[in-house]
């Protein structure tokens, strides 16, 4: 990725600016791109004194005085002119950077997705896209968030883009899509479903109908399409369920020498367990749909996520994502449905 | 429950008619209620006989010649005058039993509780709500797939009826209850939650505000309340997880023989925890605002689970649930907000 430039976000995250400077260095050793690192400059400069890479001829500093909290008004970045990630979202927006990466506040780093950088010409609402892990492989669950009250119009979009990202990206082969509902039939479901069904039909894309909460995990389905509200529940709700599950097995192992003993042994088959679906590992979710690539980490996003977020921005350039989206957009969409 | 009868449907379910017989025996036994035994008049004889219980005082074969496959649209209960579900939700309607209990086609028994038992005064949409674990106890999630397309008003009934649900029959005092919605604050959301917050914060109950996905499973809430597509979706979305973490776990233990002997030791801990997690331990889930007890038991249900739920529909009866949840529909909303 050595024509490839990125801006990162250093004031956002649990853990800024240190791992965000370290993902930033670590992308420039191991993926060779240049890397634009936008926050306080002194702090900036102290971590990458501390790391012995100032200088590093692949980074540059970019001074952002300002920062957006975790819990404020998504809307208060594009007020906030002077803040890193108003920033880091202009260098992209100007050409400078290809591509934004982000651990801070979601909703703000989607407003600067949307309104700084700004959405792909034939994109009506950009989405979030998120690759599920099952026994077989990946689903993707699009929309989980950034969109609430979608129309069946936005839905039938949203199945084009994760057909795009599922095929592009995931290398998932003429994925199968379906549309979240309760009830397999056609017919089933609320009312955004129903209207949402016939248009579905029309598409040119490999639509098998109906899908269910329990087709998430279960890899009966590619991609899964929903509106931003029902995705965002859902997501938050299974992490939440992991969460609970390793707490109560973890109680359930206090009580027993044996049972302590057996999970010992069964440590590095968790562990490679965790790694399977371990967000670091795989890097931050895409807001599809933006004019340039911009990954939403995680707010506990480490050095390796950021790089690894950074090495997914630029497959989604070196794919040509964005050009085979907007040729799907026109293509697997008949007019007549069309935004 | 030596006054109490319930009515039985011994088509419906994966293992029907032998596991509904067998606890509608355990019932009579272990509860000491009486059971009406509804389906196919033969087919109960030879399992009772099997069982030795033909001729136990406790039960009655009601004969009904036909069913309401799994597969079908629920609405053909309503039709079908001679499926066993029509004749026990009848058994109900006309006094002659007190409660239902269904292992069948989920949809068929929702119609035939709002539509043959009928439903509660007071109450506009009967709601599912279902006990889900959190490290601390139990969170109500309601509904979840009673109802699609709810309004604003519709969603504060279910609150209350969460509410009374995790007081008089879970013993939580003074239930915490939130909206399920995108965002903590005010105003984050989409157009129902919107529509919804100032409502629920008109009504008596103990209204804390948005909760998110994430806390379904981490007992920040007792009760989340949610249109019934949504926490469909969730319901199902959180079972398909947890079967793919187990099959995602057991095949990075076969690779390994260390592994296999820790997963021997754990055995006792896990099945410790599976209990706790295991519907067949807390049976079924009650259509809430029916006019008597209903339970939808989960299809596998076995012998253990329908007697379980035969305890459940008791303690509804025992515990006056439809008097005090008219009570609190009457007093919790102001008159402004009621349906």
């Amino acid at each position: 990725m050595e024509n490839l430039s990125f801006a990162l976000d250093c004031s956002g995250g649990d853990f800024a600016p240190l791992e965000i400077v370290k993902g930033g260095v670590q992308a420039t050793r191991e993926l060779r791109c240049k890397v634009y690192l936008v926050g306080d400059e002194k702090e900036i400069k102290t971590v990458l004194e501390t790391l012995g890479e100032f200088g590093n001829p692949r980074i540059e500093i970019v001074h952002a005085p300002e920062k957006v909290g975790m819990n404020e008004s998504p809307a208060v970045v594009l007020k906030r002119k002077q803040s890193s990630l108003y920033v880091a979202g202009k260098l992209v927006r100007d050409g400078i950077a290809q591509g934004l990466v982000s651990a801070g506040n979601t909703g703000a780093v989607l407003a600067a997705g949307k309104f700084i950088v700004g959405t792909e010409e034939e994109v009506e609402r950009p989405a979030i896209g998120v690759a599920l892990p099952n026994p077989r492989g990946r689903t993707v669950l699009i929309d989980v968030g950034a969109n609430v009250d979608s129309k069946p119009k936005h839905l039938v979009q949203f199945a084009v883009i994760g057909h795009t990202y599922a095929q592009e990206i995931l290398g998932i082969k003429n994925p199968r899509i379906g549309l979240l509902s309760i009830g397999e039939e056609e017919g089933k479901g609320n009312e955004l479903v129903k209207e949402t069904y016939p248009l579905m039909k029309q598409t040119k894309l490999n639509f098998r109908g109906n899908a269910e909460g329990r087709d998430i995990y279960a890899g009966t389905f590619d991609v899964i399409v929903c509106d931003g509200f029902v995705g965002n529940v859902i997501l938050k709700a299974s992490e939440s369920l992991g969460l609970a599950v390793i707490q109560l097995i973890k109680e359930e192992i206090d009580r027993s020498f044996l049972a302590r003993m057996g999970a010992f042994l069964l440590l590095p088959a968790l562990n490679r367990f965790k790694k399977k679906a371990d967000f670091t590992e795989y890097g931050g979710t895409p807001l599809l749909g933006a004019k340039k690539p911009v990954i939403i980490t995680h707010g506990k996003a480490n050095a390796k996520a950021i790089k690894n977020a950074v090495r997914v921005a630029g497959e989604f350039l070196m794919q040509d994502f964005n050009g085979k989206l907007v040729e799907n957009l026109k293509t697997l969409i008949p007019h007549e449905v069309r935004v």
